[in-house]
């Protein structure tokens, strides 16, 4: 649309490029912050004080602070995902047995725990923040996501390959969902911490069941 | 401690009453509040503003918001609990095949998601509320917090009575968090909420993969 574009003020070079600065050092007190004491205390005003600007710049360079806690969120999705890969990138291209393919499943579950409890905030902060009520995520965002669910797909389906694409997509989310709980749940400081030595355990335990049973089923 | 008595003003029954109302009429207004628009929107000023009284007049019956918090998350976890009990109450008593108990621990996936569904917010406070760093949760809440795991128990032990009483609370505790899990990512607008008949059908599956999986299981 030519009119709306000659509306827009000239932005200069300068000024686009300090933009970009503000932009980079916004995200990293945010994620500092996050990291240090979690979302609930990100405020607008101690990020301004922390990279030295004024409170109203935030939003020259960001819409609103979901937006920037969308970005930091980002950087925490390719740090985790790349966490969790390990194992299953190691064995990419070869092929599995279903016992391969049910400690492949373990070894996800236990890299899970790992990034949750050597990353708490963060890791918090990707699943406790929500869009304000009206705001889709945006589909970028979503896009982020679909990666960690792939993780575990291929060991479903070695499992149990009468499975349709379909079928697996789904199953690989509810055990990823159900790992999910299990650490956030297990962290839980209001339902007593468990040892992380138990957390293991039970993960391992729990995701040789589900193993063993898509393993098993018919149809 | 007869010294310390003594130095406490005498509150006459009249304020007794007074505090009590005002602590009833709180209450009532914060269920409404977190059920309207969830945690994170609640406001001592608004609260205050709801029964009609001066905002400080709150910390005359309430330490501070989280208190209170914990007194809405309470009454949710009496109510969420009675709807989850259903079909174990019923099943009280008799004797459970292997099969009667995996059909339990899948009703009770049901309960769960259906409680989720029709109470989303009043469920998500109850597990997106945090205590303030240095602030322990009251016993009083973790005591309220354990029969949950509790129903899950009894059917669980029924698959493998090898278990120790250790091992089936451990194993309890992790199939509730992961049937939370499950509700939590399945019902999370970011990763596209699933329909229900979806998370109901994966419930099952998942369910009856870990109780086959439990029930095969040696030492």
């Amino acid at each position: 649309m030519p009119a709306a574009a000659a509306r827009k003020p000239r932005v200069s070079e300068k000024t686009k490029e300090r933009r970009q600065e503000l932009r980079t050092a916004l995200l990293s007190a945010a994620e500092r912050a996050i990291a240090a004491d979690g979302l609930s205390g990100l405020k607008a005003r101690d990020l301004a004080a922390a990279v030295g600007c004024a409170t109203g710049a935030i939003y020259n360079v960001f819409p609103d602070l979901d937006s920037l806690i969308l970005e930091v969120n980002a950087r925490t999705l390719a740090v985790f995902q790349a966490h969790l890969a390990g194992q299953s990138a190691a064995n990419d291209g070869k092929r599995l047995t279903k016992q391969d393919a049910t400690e492949q499943l373990v070894d996800l579950g236990l890299r899970y725990l790992d990034f949750a409890t050597g990353n708490l905030m963060r890791w918090r902060a990707l699943f406790d923040h929500r869009m304000p009520a009206g705001h889709a995520v945006p589909s970028w965002y979503t896009d982020l996501q679909r990666p960690l669910f792939g993780l575990v797909e291929r060991a479903i389906r070695t499992l149990q390959p009468a499975l349709s694409e379909k079928e697996s997509m789904l199953l690989s989310r509810s055990l990823f969902s159900a790992v999910h709980g299990m650490v956030g749940l297990g962290l839980e400081e209001k339902l007593g911490t468990l040892p992380v030595a138990t957390l293991k355990t039970q993960l391992a335990i729990l995701i040789r069941a589900f193993a063993a049973g898509i393993a098993q089923r018919r149809g």
